[in-house]
């Protein structure tokens, strides 16, 4: 149902992929004035035939906006739509929330927070969680963490994307750090789902049962649960890319050196990530991980013979 | 509530740890006549004290028994229990069925239920799954395969102590292969979360924080749920104990290499928890893989400060 809010917003999203599209949507049907972008035309178009408006560039969209939502794929390009070549922070108006939800480091977090503060903008550190599907009904799970002026400026923007907003503490980089410990323990448990359906293929197992009593038994996961359906059906069309977890297991790796913390699960995860990507697997479904167990051990799988 | 069943049997129960007094109590509540054996007498003791009846030695348990049911910890004591001096596989009765309730190697799990098939006894491959609590209210599970001859002997006892029999084939060595993929989930589930809260700890975010948001969020893990609040209690007394992760990763590292399957996430499980086991907490909660990963980064954990 469309209902305008007590008081409509001027709203960007810059990002507009299968997650940013849906968050833009529920902004307009929240009843805001939503201007998209995103660097492919095609998009950005999908975006228009749904009633949303667009602009030139990332700049010309934040231009007068209370909050600029960023749905971009890493920290690189939300530093690059920050404070690259025709950026938005320095158009952004004084006072404006700039929301950045990709997967980071918390310390480039604090530091683009940090850089952004000193020019009179606000900063929320707000990554996701939940796919497309709870994006486009308005109902993903936000990790926050900023100042209460940033949590107070973003309110009208959280309340239209999200059914539960964590509120972690009162600078950025908390946000980051709760979203890397999720990607930590997720990636951990598609491989693991892998590892174990692949070698109960091996063991002669009817993977079928194997799903129905794991997910029953105090082996199941959310991931298992998830992802395991993929493998019975032979179905590797990318729900969630192997190389989402490529990247965000690597910055788990980099935190974990950094801090000189050992995280043997973590860095076992990734090889397994690194070994589908490196087989070519690195736009496919992140279930894809039981085809490299198969393939390295000679086990057929479902509509994948060894 | 005591009912006596249609046609009340007469069992043995070999092993009464807690978990095979809960079965063993459960026998009688459902109004069997239940001979039990420990070879810790303490254990036999507190068995008769709630009502139980108790022989001189295995073979005097099982010598009359319709079904022999076998609660002791490995592969070895099962061996020994059937076929070492004084084994019952002898004594039974022709035509009884033994359930073997103990985690291991399927391939054991075959060779033991051929050579007392070959005696005219029946095997049922029958590991559990559920702790001492559901083993005293009768509300187990059992991943169970063998003959149909197995099943229908073995059904009076299922009915009494599970809740859920999973039927997962038509000979031994099936039930034993679930239980195994499911060990490995769950010993991977429990090093991944112990890894992902301290890393929290490292990171300096609130460790019950970190609980309810993954416990909501696509990183949790059945194991998460139940485990982390031992970290976060500082409570590492053993509800269920390193070792016996220690011992049945083990198992899967010796299948996986017999099979010639390489299983990455697991033996990186597995070396955590040897090195919880070698730190001198074999014997302690298997949640004690925090305090190994705190101790490596020198980091504080409640209760334990680096």
């Amino acid at each position: 149902m469309t209902s305008a809010p007590a008081s409509p917003q001027k709203f960007a999203v810059i990002g507009l992929g299968s997650m940013g599209l849906g968050m833009a949507l529920s902004l307009l049907r929240a009843g805001h004035e939503v201007t998209g972008y995103d660097v492919s035309a095609a998009a950005t178009e999908a975006f228009v035939a749904d009633g949303g408006a667009t602009a030139g560039s990332a700049a010309d969209a934040a231009g007068n906006a209370d909050a600029v939502l960023s749905v971009v794929v890493n920290a690189a390009q939300t530093e690059a739509l920050l404070f690259g070549p025709n950026g938005i922070a320095e158009v952004m108006p004084e006072g404006a929330v700039f929301l950045s939800s990709a997967t980071m480091d918390p310390d480039v977090a604090r530091r683009l927070a940090a850089r952004l503060e000193a020019m009179g903008r606000l900063y929320l550190d707000a990554p996701i969680s939940g796919g497309p599907l709870r994006s486009a009904k308005g109902e993903l799970t936000v990790m926050a963490s900023g100042s209460p002026a940033a949590f107070e400026r973003a309110r009208p923007c959280l309340d239209a994307i999200a059914l539960k907003v964590y509120e972690l503490g009162d600078a950025a980089g908390a946000g980051a750090a709760f979203k890397m410990i999720n990607q930590l323990l997720a990636g951990v448990h598609i491989a693991a789902a892998c590892e174990a359906v692949a070698f109960a293929a091996r063991q002669g197992l009817d993977l079928g049962k194997v799903y129905e009593v794991i997910t029953a038994s105090a082996g199941n996961s959310w991931m298992f649960g998830d992802r395991v359906p993929h493998i019975l059906d032979g179905d590797y069309r990318p729900k969630s890319a192997v190389d989402i977890f490529v990247k965000d297991l690597g910055i788990v790796q980099d935190m974990a050196r950094t801090a000189k913390f050992p995280v043997p699960l973590s860095a076992a995860a990734l090889q397994m990530f690194l070994a589908a990507a490196g087989s070519g697997m690195g736009r496919e479904d992140d279930a894809s991980l039981a085809r490299v167990y198969a393939a390295l051990a000679g086990v057929d799988l479902p509509g994948h013979p060894a």
